[in-house]
């Protein structure tokens, strides 16, 4: 490796603590995950390119595979790309499998994705993310689109991170309003509103009444998008804005429902917000973003929705209900801030000291005795002076350090205090088997 | 998704059960990594083409990345190439962040790798790797040769498959032989010997003998390939070749060292085998290979080796030893022949039944309850009869299934039997708390 090596931007690669700390978020979610019933499930990184380009909004952002000693005429591989999103390869996934898999189907997936986009902060080109889907066949239960925050809410909770919001919203609400506004094209102003956190509402305004609404269908607008409620409150709140539509009834009993489930299971977790609109065209119901307290100006570390046309192929509909934790978005804002830290940076609980390289076998054996208990042992990579390897085990936040001799010793470097031990039986703290991850938020 | 799904050859996806298998597989390998003290490292899909290209003979199952909306002029993407295998990226993180470690350096590194080959039968274009490596600054203790295959047979020895065996044996053996034999092109000769297994000793002894070798250098040759050994007694045997040679006394101290730790550790584990010579040139000392009892004839699952000069950057020199097990090619193996089960296809260990839509919020409560105590429950879908919510817990290998009323009851639907029980403090037995990977061979 003789070229000059540099860190390629957008592609994020965390040290061996860092690294730690991802590996146990990762592990934590995962087990929320299990906990709720999620079937594992991983699919390959590729995915045809007409399969990706479906939502031609994210069609650039698309990276293109091509073999390196493919020829001209071998097209074979010409029409793959990596996937940028967890969704569209689980909505092929199902329509490819269906057969196979029981409906509902509940499962989590927890991949790297890659986007080619230009880098700037807070963007990258590969990064993990964590999702939750559940579909079923012709018809999905609106109950299941009040079950995704709960799982979120456990998953994120248990986390050492800031405290999250859950901010939850209904396209039907949105749709429907819009339409009891008399308005046809929807889907404009929908993408509009999504600019306000953005541009601010005076500017959404100007750019809906230049595109004809009324200043009266504006004021509506902005109107319903600043309605927040900790409950299912927000109903009556939209009520007083005196629109009326079969659809935005629907959206108001599915998003009451969204809040009645959160209040009662999780107070204070999940806020009915009708700014939130998503801008991803395949959502049809609830939507949701998180925001962390104390960073919101980072965006939405978790996001997702209801869709009912994704996997869809001739008469075999699945609609279906997910949100997608933003793992290494979220890691990079918390690193960016030192706000987790790891107790140490190897597994390794106990470092064996060797005596010397002869009595090297009498350490190996040691060690082999302690990891049968389950302890994460290393052995000494010489046999220097005992106080060079103590500080081998130091720099690394190894807590102990165990000599073999006649009777055994080990010593806790952190107190100094060493004691007799049998390596067959010994076993460390329970708090020190393992690396710590703490947050400093 | 209105186009024809199909597979993509060489593209390995698994339904829900086998990737709970996967998963077991994967989390236990890692728990052994772990317990040896090794760091956890993950680096970028990516790296720099010239990187990749190192070694030429790989260079044409590169995979290349292009951004689909690159214009002629942005060449920013042009040079990055999808990783093959585990160690080229460490080698170049181990010289990117070299400031940053402490060394000695041991690291694990379980990712999936991208080869852009035609697929063919136990070949594929996408698979996961499971890595271990340690490399030290400048020079690095021979006695770390002795502990991979200690790691590997601990990783694969508490998997639910056939049992396996490690051949090792050292380059300096093969090259200081063939040196003492007054061969100069020993990379040529080591080729040749790679393919013993391929073609036999006979054709190998024809090429030998074209290229110019005389009849008692192939037979000395071909002599030292059939040796094998379970225990440091190869040497002996390659002493009566008479043969001699500093580099092959250096390979025969290292080998046996190799063997003697195997035979005090894990007696019958690990096999000298004097035929293995690793066709990847990066390889300067042990080399190993590890064949699947009754599943030899698919080669090895496991393979490495020492390399002294993989991370080398101008004077900065990093010597290293590491192996990958090819855990997506061992699956598939076993796979192929049913010799993997999980005991259900979903981590759910209790079903909520629902009484009535109006009384889902009861069901919720009791789940929440349950998986507070750590057991993964969901809730049904609806409020079918009860009968058709035992079917759904059937279908998927779920053992029980909960009844909130008045007095909450859990019946084991393997057994009919059916309990009261309290939701705050029930727990089922330890086996039927997760899935249980059992293996049929």
């Amino acid at each position: 490796m003789s070229s000059k090596i540099t860190p390629l931007s957008g592609f994020p690669e965390w040290l061996p603590p860092q690294r730690l700390i991802e590996q146990e978020i990762l592990g934590r979610v995962q087990r929320t995950f299990e906990l709720y019933g999620f079937a594992p499930l991983e699919t390959r990184a590729v995915e045809p390119l007409d399969q990706l380009l479906r939502k031609g909004e994210t069609s650039k952002e698309v990276y293109v595979l091509r073999r390196l000693q493919a020829d001209e005429n071998d097209t074979s591989d010409d029409q793959l790309g990596l996937h940028f999103d967890l969704t569209v390869p689980f909505a092929r996934f199902v329509l490819e499998n269906a057969g196979k898999l029981q409906f509902p189907f509940r499962r989590y997936q927890i991949q790297k994705v890659w986007r080619g986009e230009r880098p700037q902060e807070g963007r990258y080109r590969e990064f993990y993310q964590a999702d939750i889907d559940i579909v079923d066949r012709d018809t999905l239960p609106a109950h299941y689109e009040a079950e995704i925050p709960l799982v979120i809410g456990d998953a994120l909770g248990g986390l050492p991170i800031p405290k999250v919001k859950i901010q939850v919203n209904n396209r039907k609400v949105l749709e429907g309003f819009y339409r009891g506004l008399g308005i046809e094209s929807t889907e404009e102003v929908l993408r509009q509103v999504d600019k306000l956190d953005k541009i601010g509402p005076d500017q959404v305004a100007a750019i809906l009444e230049k595109q004809g609404l009324s200043p009266q269908q504006t004021g509506r607008i902005l109107a319903l998008a600043e309605i927040q409620a900790p409950d299912s409150g927000f109903a009556d709140r939209i009520k007083q804005l005196g629109v009326t539509d079969p659809l935005l009834d629907e959206g108001v009993e599915e998003l009451a429902r969204v809040m009645d489930t959160a209040v009662a299971e999780k107070p204070g977790l999940v806020v009915a917000d009708l700014r939130i609109a998503r801008g991803l065209d395949y959502y049809t119901g609830t939507v949701y973003e998180t925001l962390l307290e104390g960073y919101e100006r980072f965006g939405s570390i978790s996001s997702g929705g209801r869709y009912d046309n994704l996997a869809t192929s001739g008469k075999d509909v699945f609609p279906g209900v997910g949100i997608s934790i933003g793992v290494t978005r979220l890691l990079a804002i918390l690193f960016g801030r030192d706000a987790l830290t790891a107790s140490r940076s190897v597994p390794t609980a106990v470092l064996v000291a060797v005596t010397s390289e002869e009595e090297r076998p009498r350490s190996v054996a040691a060690a082999a005795a302690l990891r049968r208990n389950g302890v994460p042992t290393e052995v000494a990579p010489n046999a220097a002076k005992f106080g060079k390897q103590i500080r081998y085990a130091e720099r690394r936040g190894i807590p102990f350090v165990w000599f073999p001799g006649e009777q055994d010793s080990v010593k806790d470097i952190r107190s100094g205090e060493q004691v007799d031990a049998d390596a067959a039986t010994w076993t460390p703290p329970q708090e020190d088997l393992r690396p710590i991850i703490t947050g400093t938020v």
